[in-house]
């Protein structure tokens, strides 16, 4: 989802008591391996897509946390041949994602220069946000689902017969019950909490946001204190979801929605973990710091009215070793056969300068 | 001086190029141990006016940097009896910084609800901002200067009379030249520096005023490495100048004006400086962390148009030991007799919870 698409009505969703309540509607069809239905039925409107290699482009800025998850997980998985990426520039307007970013201002497959145009070909009247990660039927033009939580989740569990070899199980049915109670604290208090502070609409909202996101924040230092990732021993989409804020942290969150009792990087284990996930292929080389600051300070002007954006902070310190394997684990179970995803691929890279991984003097690439 | 007073005018100061420029420009009335004038002859306009003790009043908001300076210089020296302190509150309008904090929202002695009461008496039309430091003439109630630098200068050379005994020397005369110079290019690179990165008006003269603030916190970064204060084995006023950008760089410039390749507390040497005047009477006793934030974040709103001020960042830190004995000196010259001063008037002090000296389960009070 966008964290704040259509920027001009975010007014709406702070209620009375000025707390930040996140429009959670979105359009929830899916896109199953076995949809149930005779082969030709699926576009007729039932909600139900079907897998298939080549047909969906996901569409998934870079800047955006929800969207940043989509990318992580369609690399872990090697989807990368069977899902195409579109990917929007990080500064959109009121209407809009754009893909300024790409030649002529189009994404080359879809042929749009705004977002809006897929939603619109689904939905003439769609009358809410146009949000990023955005699955798009490729051959109508029409979105399919922008129901970012549930993607995710399909990639894994639907996309199975077109996953990499080796690629991870990021649902372990032995741990779902205790993952999805973790993924919704840290959903509820950190990935929105964040959110919450930075939109309070008065003083009272405002303070109350951040003792609400730093208690989960002390909870989760704890938790990591003595696992090396959420669920324990190796990854999971847990991960993936805690990981795409706590690169926004230090560089966003902390000063543009003032979360800012004190930066990740003096959170022991939490900064740690962060470091080791950023080390880790399908983590850090999707991060793209410099988007990151362009979004938030570029297009939420109402927090940041001259849209200057931020030269710091300094993000060397990511790479430093993080000794979390002290702990035990490995980010990929291999006794289960799961092994890190190849390269980026040479058009999906950050570019140089953005992300410490891609240092500006050794040319535009740069492997992890 | 105030750092925005009369904000509604900051637009004037910012040029063509983007970037800010300071008005210097002062009521320059001077407060002299010898007027060179025969009695009586003092007020008639000639720009100078007797060093006289309980006749002027300092105005100083503790949120003020400016104002913060000579705070400390007054009570480094002992002129407490000699020279009363009005404390406007951290909060003024576009008008005037005011004396809300007062009981009935008067200053006791001036009798006034806002500092501009004091310039209009002494200049009925004056049209530049309402700053602080002030000196106020009681009797006939006008400003007679606002021109901080020089108002420190003379409360250490020209009102020595009226100093406690052990006052230090903070204008040691053979390091004069040398601190001249180190005081402008503190002033210009950082104290003002601070404010060119906050109030740029484009992305250009931001990052601009980024690279030159930080080239010389590198500078001082080096400096103070094998030095104890700036000026080297004690305190002088160079070091009163630095301490109070010093002070509100983590709460407030960090993030508020932009100023983050890091924070303060990872650059070892300028913090551990820092903390080590913190923790000398004098200087940490003057601080209000809370004024602090809720005059930059509440006043300046074309910067933080919600007007929330953030509950962070834990200033705790700043108690934790500096270790800077181990580079000999000390902040005050015994051997030149100079002592520290004693405590803080129970009139004067920071409130509880204000600042880590001032905590608030032991009362309103203790002592540094």
């Amino acid at each position: 989802m966008s964290d704040d698409t259509d920027f001009s009505t975010r007014g709406a969703y702070i209620q009375n008591s000025g707390e930040f309540t996140r429009d959670t509607t979105y359009i929830e069809d899916r896109i199953l391996a076995d949809t149930g239905l005779e082969p030709g039925a699926e576009d007729s409107g039932n909600g139900v897509w079907p897998v298939e290699a080549g047909r969906y482009r996901l569409v998934a800025a870079r800047a955006c946390p929800w969207a940043n998850r989509s990318i992580i997980v369609r690399r872990l998985l090697g989807l990368e041949d069977a899902l195409s990426l579109g990917l929007p520039g990080p500064v959109h307007d009121s209407r809009s994602w754009t893909f300024d970013l790409d030649p002529g201002g189009r994404d080359p497959v879809l042929g749009v220069e705004r977002l809006q145009e897929a939603f619109f070909r689904r939905f003439p009247d769609y009358p809410r946000g146009i949000t990023v990660p955005a699955v798009v039927d490729v051959p109508s033009g029409g979105v399919v689902t922008n129901d970012f939580p549930q993607i995710t989740e399909d990639l894994s569990k639907q996309w199975r017969a077109l996953h990499r070899e080796g690629a991870p199980d990021l649902w372990p049915a032995d741990r779902e019950e205790e993952m999805r109670e973790v993924m919704q604290r840290v959903f509820t208090e950190v990935n929105n909490g964040v959110y919450r502070c930075g939109f309070a609409g008065s003083q009272e909202a405002y303070e109350k946001a951040y003792e609400r996101l730093w208690r989960a924040l002390d909870w989760l230092e704890q938790r990591l204190g003595n696992r090396r990732y959420l669920m324990g021993e190796h990854i999971t989409e847990a991960d993936v979801r805690l990981f795409t804020t706590l690169t926004r942290f230090d560089v966003v969150y902390y000063s543009h929605f003032k979360c800012n009792r004190q930066p990740l990087a003096t959170m022991p284990h939490l900064w740690a973990y962060a470091r080791d996930l950023f080390r880790t292929p399908g983590f850090g080389d999707t991060v793209d710091f410099e988007q990151i600051k362009q979004h938030y300070y570029g297009v939420q002007t109402d927090i940041n009215p001259t849209g200057i954006v931020p030269v710091g902070p300094d993000v060397s310190g990511w790479l430093e070793p993080h000794g979390r394997e002290e702990l035990g684990g490995s980010p990929f179970d291999e006794a289960a056969g799961a092994t890190a995803p190849g390269p980026v691929r040479e058009d999906e890279r950050v570019a140089a300068g953005h992300n410490p991984l891609y240092p500006v003097d050794v040319g535009s690439g740069g492997s992890v």
